[in-house]
């Protein structure tokens, strides 16, 4: 092998580790660091960050890369050694491309916009934080003006997490989806809502975790190179391949809601464990994009989890559990209450079909900002308007209304919300490739066995890490580029039949 | 304050960071790492291991103090500022005496001595060993050898733990110890041991676990600022003055194996905890040495934890807690079956009393391998020939024997052993100073009250950090050096009451 390349190899191996201990003390921080911790905690963050960013964007690096070019250029396009070369160059220029006097003066900027956003939330006072938010604008739009070659101001934050996406892409496949998702949802709330009473039970914690590990263990998450912990919120992170642990958190009164957590988090978790083991180390190494990422918790959590198949298998299992609980219910009510469709205010209570809507509105309020067409003044009546308008309910109150996500009080705007709703149409193109080339999945589903999706998944998408794009991948995998339509057909036949439209 | 000195305070605390963040990593490891995360995190600690050892040696530090050494000058000793740089040069030193290549040829070896240990233990097989622990032999004198100002060679060891102190000042009280301890232990032997039957009981783990640190937070042990998880070998870590946590390990069939290891790290903690703030992120931020920290563990383990007082006071709450298991059993009962005495092979097993024979059996031993007067392949019967003479048993196997402890197989001879009794001689000698300045101190233990106690504790010992040396400390406490009279009239007292002797 190239002696650069071995040289590149080992400085990726040495920023890898750092910011692998990176993650070991946000998850510290997030389980079992005791209070007192706090201060101490950031500081010790925020030094191994600066170590991280000096190495991220050492001219050391960018010589090696481009020494490395010619090499590259001599190898396939598909091959490990220049998908290293491309990826990590890739990280390279983002890293190198903003000033850190800037990213200092924002980093400073947006600790206090949370401050203020904590206080200004609960008392429904958006006119506290609207300068902060205004000031957010102004950074979001001048980080856009250092990726000139970009058109859109919220493309430097959607390509950074979705690589090869942009708001042109984007836009119309959602315009298509809220098309078919807001009479959908119209449809089904002139039908009756289904029974929900029971999911309130009593449900002890103990009980809920050990049916929660027994599910992700058939599913293929592999607990001897992973671990669940308690979290206020749930979240998947990565040690080393061998070491990809999930959190969730417990509410007695609730059956379903760690359950799905936990389903949801595996699924980010099974990715990171199928990667390449030979990627270890390398920039190849995390998932593709945020949208792919998301696409495999969806896939675990929704596609799977709240499918007929899987509870005429788990049903049973899970009323042996919880005998007194579920006396009354059977396979069939519990399905239709887990899959049970309400217009809501708040996007993360939101079920499987609405949830897309809240973050479509999210992602058009934010591009119409950052184009200079909403005033931030005016961001309250535009969400209270889109809300009326693609939910049929009208926010009493800006507190849950446009201040219910903490994204755009703790970060740039655009970019951080479009990744949910691309993971769920993602889901839906390719568990139709996977049916497509395994038509028997459902009925391995049926018997709670899960290899030939989790194969079919990690031979297809898992295994590669982030060696090709989102849109690469996608092509690759599906044989066309992103579209919603598996994704629309899967939500039309199931809520069609769960709802009788 | 001095410019250089601030640039100083800044550079001390990024290395305090960065090995907080080790601590962190080997905390995880032995708590809650999946094992499948064990290769990865090797090369997460040595990355940052490695960076910490360039900060730790930079020509720039040695700059910084050297540069520094005019305004330490016309400061008093015992200033903070002063200390600092006066602690901080000679970690530096420390770090910077001994090459690179020497301790990385060291590693290796040791590393290959630790895996062939693990084999030669349980196939009690000396002769594997012996190679690899003559070479360790090597190591270490080769290793005193860049220390020429240091009579012994073990006292480089020595003098890494336990600043101040060498052979020349330990070997003489391990003597007159030693003297006064075998007819001690011989004379108990005679006397009728006390029941323990009860001790064995089938005692769950979650209320030993509640019932272990509801006593540590009475001691004073802030869980604001720690907290206490599951490791097989029990230890205390400090990841920052507000987060310093101890582990433990349950065995259900022992109600006191935990409680005391529990009692024992708390000490090692409240030390921790109760250093000045001001030091966090200096060379002053922890304790002074291994011989004044096992001094605090052992102090609340044995000298508070293992009283009649204490237990007076929470014998009824420890039956409340184990009504059925205690309901035959009364407080002196309960004394003295904790308080047994009874010569065995196993070091970490041993009684309060005949610990130290062990302890000083090894020192003996490892100072007469370094002083060439004990050839490794005679350390068995040197051994063996010790335990017969100071503890009456003779091992009938080396596995038992000298191969018990990691120490020798894992680290170099000389330095590792003779903390433990240090501790315990000084446990005696602080509580003898706590008790002159209050005499009232058994009468509020009497009461489950220890806030006279620690508070003593915290002003004259825990507070200091690692401003004073051990020898300075022990001076300013107690006004004298090391004896080991208290401690022998507290030994001697208990267990001529408890033995009737």
């Amino acid at each position: 092998m190239h002696e650069l390349y071995q040289q590149l190899l080992r400085y990726y191996q040495e920023m890898t580790d750092i910011s692998r201990v990176l993650s070991v003390l946000h998850w510290d921080q997030s389980t079992y660091m005791p209070p007192g911790g706090t201060a101490a905690r950031s500081r010790q963050t925020a030094t191994l960050g600066r170590i991280f960013h000096e190495k991220a964007t050492a001219d050391e690096l960018g010589k090696l890369l481009d020494d490395l070019k010619p090499y590259e250029e001599s190898l396939p396009y598909d091959s490990d050694e220049a998908s290293v070369i491309r990826v990590g160059r890739r990280n390279f220029e983002w890293a190198t491309k903003v000033p850190a006097d800037f990213m200092g003066r924002f980093y400073e900027h947006i600790g206090t916009s949370y401050q203020i956003w904590t206080q200004a939330r609960p008392a429904n006072d958006f006119e506290k934080i609207r300068p902060y938010l205004e000031k957010t604008l102004d950074f979001s739009r001048e980080h856009s003006a250092f990726y000139p070659e970009l058109d859109h101001p919220a493309d430097a934050r959607i390509s950074r997490w979705n690589y090869g996406m942009t708001v042109a892409t984007i836009q119309p496949l959602f315009a298509e989806l809220r098309r078919h998702l807001v009479p959908l949802v119209e449809a089904i709330r002139q039908q009756p809502p289904p029974r929900t009473d029971f999911l309130h039970r009593h449900y002890p914690e103990a009980d809920q975790e050990r049916f929660g590990l027994m599910v992700i263990e058939k599913y293929g998450y592999d607990l001897n190179r992973g671990r669940q912990d308690r979290t206020h919120h749930p979240f998947c992170t990565k040690f080393s391949i061998g070491d990809v642990r999930i959190t969730t958190r417990f509410r007695e009164d609730d059956v379903s809601d760690a359950l799905f957590s936990t389903l949801h988090e595996a699924g980010h978790g099974m990715y990171e464990q199928g990667i390449n083991p030979a990627y270890e180390g390398t920039p190849l190494d995390r998932g593709t994009s945020a949208g792919v990422h998301e696409s495999q918790s969806r896939l675990w959590e929704n596609v799977v989890g709240r499918s007929r198949e899987f509870w005429t298998h788990f049903f049973p299992k899970l009323k042996a559990v919880f005998p007194e609980q579920l006396h009354d219910v059977d396979t069939g009510q519990f399905y239709r209450a887990i899959n049970k469709v309400e217009p809501s205010l708040i996007r993360v209570d939101a079920d499987e079909v609405t949830y897309n809507l809240h973050v479509m509105i999210r992602f058009d309020l934010a591009n119409e900002m950052l184009e200079n067409k909403l005033a931030v003044k005016d961001l309250p009546e535009a969400w209270n308007a889109r809300y009326t308008s693609d939910l049929g309910i009208t926010p009493p109150h800006d507190k849950d209304g446009c201040m219910q996500d903490v994204h755009w009080f703790h970060g740039m705007i655009g970019g951080s919300f479009p990744g949910y709703t691309l993971g769920n149409i993602l889901s839906g193109q390719f568990f139709e490739a996977a049916l497509n080339a395994h038509p028997g999945i459902p009925s391995e589903i049926e018997k709670g066995q899960f290899e030939i999706l989790h194969g079919w998944l990690k031979e297809n998408i898992y295994q590669h890490g982030s060696k090709y794009t989102a849109p690469e991948l996608i092509e690759r995998v599906t044989g066309k580029s992103m579209t919603i339509e598996p994704y629309m057909t899967y939500l039309k036949t199931k809520y069609g039949e769960l709802y009788e439209l």
